[in-house]
């Protein structure tokens, strides 16, 4: 599968890496495509592996990958431009975080969330919020000492979760779908719990299991 | 330790039942202390368990929890009196949720959180958020098959959290500490999540756990 992933920061180069290692043909979007860290990465990965613009990106991939940092969020989806998603799976990893006050806060949330803000700047992709409530280290190929740990989603194409399910199960992933995306208001608060573990304990070796009998 | 639950629905009486197991003294607090529900609860119990109203209750114990609907929350408070719950320890184990739209959403998140509203209401109480992210039938020795559940909770008072840890623990729960009352935000979306996988699977026999390597 083609895959186009917005976004060249820890969580980009993760989850490409992850991708690529599956057989999937993975496009690196990028303000600056020629930058080290790019050029570093296409090399480490091999054939299966490429870099453009975001709008180059977008337009590649049957599933798209948002995984920019929030404030950049909106801006890299105007330069990927709406038209080259529609009608295309793209999986939001990103998390409203403000980091403003010098404490964590979410920017948006109770009534409105990132994945729903990011659903009506691309009104035509089919938008699944998952991958966000855990750190880029463990998205790939999770091991944890008591099972594999859960990865929630939400979106609301029922068909689009499937898919995305299928290659968070290929990573190693439990994986729970919790309805619409409206749901993301309560996955941003997730990852907000797992960084507030991580920032009063500094480890960022932890992920969520939801146990049942 | 003497215990007062303001509350006597199906959490109040779980978390009742189980402190007087372990040898507590539970009063229960209600606006109809001679209801049915909680004379049955007393005559079950046994000599370990009274009754009273919600000052009552608040009087007797030494630590408080606060088990009552979100909507009654703070007339229950009202009549439990602020001033006999001064310097103790209070548990809120509530949830804001309004099902008025037909769907779960919580009345209150995000900027505020009904953990830090409670803590307003009693300024001079040390509130404690937990036990709100699991059902009752589950609160009490908790049995899944991976491992001991985790219980969060958050909370101004260091101490005060150290007491409620040392309850949870002896109730079979694996206890994090994720700071000051401001993370019910965090604990109070957890819940909603908690309840939309049960409300979607029609189960309501899971718990969360944080794996950790």
């Amino acid at each position: 599968m083609k895959i186009g992933i917005l976004g060249t920061g820890d969580v980009g180069r993760a989850l490409g890496t992850g991708f690529a290692v599956l057989g999937h043909e993975v496009k690196m979007g990028s303000r600056h495509p020629e930058q080290a860290k790019v050029r570093e990465w296409l090399k480490k990965t091999g054939p299966k592996a490429s870099a453009g613009t975001f709008s180059e990106a977008a337009a590649f991939g049957e599933i798209a990958v948002l995984a920019v940092a929030w404030t950049g969020a909106e801006n890299a989806i105007d330069l990927a431009g709406p038209e080259n998603l529609a009608g295309k799976v793209v999986i939001d990893v990103t998390n409203p975080l403000d980091f403003s006050s010098g404490a964590l806060r979410l920017a948006v949330g109770h009534t409105d969330s990132a994945g729903e803000m990011v659903q009506r700047w691309m009104p035509q992709a089919k938008v699944v919020k998952t991958f966000n409530h855990v750190g880029y280290a463990h998205m790939v190929n999770p091991k944890f000492t008591d099972g594999p740990p859960t990865m929630f989603l939400c979106g609301n194409d029922g068909s689009a979760k499937r898919k995305v399910a299928v290659l968070l199960e290929a990573f190693g992933w439990s994986v729970i779908d919790i309805g619409g995306i409206e749901s993301s208001r309560y996955l941003e608060p997730l990852a907000a719990l797992w960084i507030t573990y991580g920032s009063r304990t500094n480890t960022w070796n932890h992920a969520f299991r939801l146990l049942r009998k």
